[in-house]
């Protein structure tokens, strides 16, 4: 005798493929616990086994009729359904929040070259004199015109800008404003994706730290990916057109992607880059495999090789 | 005898081009009032003139004189600051904030299609349902995902999207908070480019509105240049590459550039386009020079005849 389990319930069929027994899903719990159905029907019928390819095709045309129908269609809906919301991962969340705050960073590129430039009508002198711009916007916010001129040792009546009135003033502090909101949203973003690291992902942010961490599993897809990658292939994540310029006309190839921003690449000198690049990248692909299989924290331990391997080479 | 009065000061010389008085200017102040000075000078000799071209070359060999080297260039130096300071007219006030109104559209735009596709991730079906981006980015702010359903007559149970928690949608609605105080900076900057064009350009304002007139202002450079083009100019401002697709190629000449976005335009059917378009850059035209010449208000009777004009052809 057969037992046959689909979404539909769990059939138990005779020598002569005529049903003996059926136990029908209800709901898609039932069919998500269909083990333990399954496990009642072996209790009842001793001799129950699963049907080899041969067996299955009579069995399916049994299963043909057509009361089954409707309850087939709603249920594999519902399945889907379940599927479609049960896709939506950490990975997924992480992914939005690292493109966001990265389009949030765009915007403010764009919006304070705006704003110096609006700002210099008034003041060109604070402004060429202050190249960060984070630190550009919150001090024209905080200071007048006056008291940043005094900064540089300027007298007010010396400034090229004009004397604005208060609403040009207050415009222009608007959009400052606004900008360095969107610089805060940035931060929430980031505390954001650290805290879901923290515990979807903690062994890759102990190696990678957020920043590059986040913008490995945004560009391999997921860390289900990410961990199916081949080390070397982490390594130069991010640096495709490289690689393809690589494998085209036969220049050299990247020695990093994404990960040339991790600290202890940058702080390095150029000739070790690839090397650090190299080992760098085992141990994300070691960390991400820990992550995605839930394995323990060893995050610390592997950072630490890292930093004690290429602290002596230095 | 001749009088001749550069930034230094005012010079009385006699015939044989020896210095007989010497007015020294001590400021900028003092070079601005030079007609007084000149005034006294020419009370005190009857017969003064200007010198002609030949007389003025022996009186600038006087004046190469070093002890006015220092004085040449200091007062020069600052009358350029001086001028540099008033070139910020309400044009160039004018033409800064239109600008970052546009780029804080293009922000918006951008952030608006990832907040898009991060809230799919948990309420698809709304999403779908509302296309206007301001309103979307107000109601996911005001109302939760059940409340947004029940508009649309779906359950929360049929949602193809996952159930976020708390964390998760304040992420989002960091995102959507940041989204809806950029449209609301749009709106001020909209406000204080309107109180600008009052009292600068009333003529323009009344005729165009507040949106085409700023970006005409804006495409030409300033009112200036604007009061300087010819209506046809003005009729296909923000045309440009049509325009030369046309001399180019021989296609089809543009009938109207950036005044399209005109409610009369916009408002009439297809064939009435190119006519209106000319009758409504002849009388920006007319409205842009009264402006910058500071002529009395007749706007509101250059809308009037338009409206009338093209709502008897309709």
């Amino acid at each position: 005798m057969y037992l046959y389990t689909n979404i539909i319930g769990s059939f138990v069929f005779d020598e002569s493929f005529n049903i003996v027994e059926e136990v029908i899903c209800k709901n898609l719990d039932d069919y998500k616990n269909k083990d333990k159905c399954e496990a009642e029907l072996k209790k009842k019928y001793k001799s129950l086994k699963s049907p080899d390819n041969e067996e299955l095709k009579a069995i399916l045309i049994c299963l043909k009729n057509k009361k089954y129908h409707f309850k087939f269609y709603e249920l594999n809906q519902e399945l889907t359904k379940s599927d479609v919301r049960d896709s939506v991962d950490e990975s997924a969340l992480i992914i939005q929040a690292v493109k966001s705050a990265e389009e949030v960073d765009k915007s403010i590129n764009m919006l304070v070259k705006r704003l110096r430039e609006w700002y210099d009508h008034h003041n060109p002198e604070y402004s060429r004199s202050e190249s960060d711009n984070k630190t550009f916007v919150s001090n024209i916010l905080k200071e007048n015109k006056e008291e940043l001129l005094k900064r540089l040792n300027i007298e007010k009546i010396d400034s090229l800008g004009a004397d604005l009135k208060k609403p040009d003033i207050d415009s222009i502090k608007g959009l400052a404003t606004q900008i360095s909101q969107l610089y805060y949203l940035i931060d929430k973003l980031t505390d954001y994706i650290s805290n879901i690291m923290e515990s979807y992902c903690p062994n890759i942010k102990a190696v990678c730290g957020i920043s590059v961490g986040s913008r490995l599993i945004e560009h391999a897809g997921s860390l289900k990916r990410l961990c199916l990658l081949p080390a070397s292939t982490i390594q130069i994540l991010g640096a495709e057109k490289a690689l393809f310029r690589h494998m085209k006309t036969g220049a050299r190839p990247p020695r990093h992607g994404l990960i040339v921003n991790h600290s202890l690449i940058s702080k390095a000198s150029n000739q070790m880059h690839g090397k650090i690049a190299r080992t760098l990248a085992d141990k994300i692909s070691i960390a991400a495999k820990i992550d995605y299989f839930k394995g323990s924290f060893i995050g610390d331990k592997l950072r630490k090789e890292l930093e004690e391997k290429f602290s002596k080479n230095d």
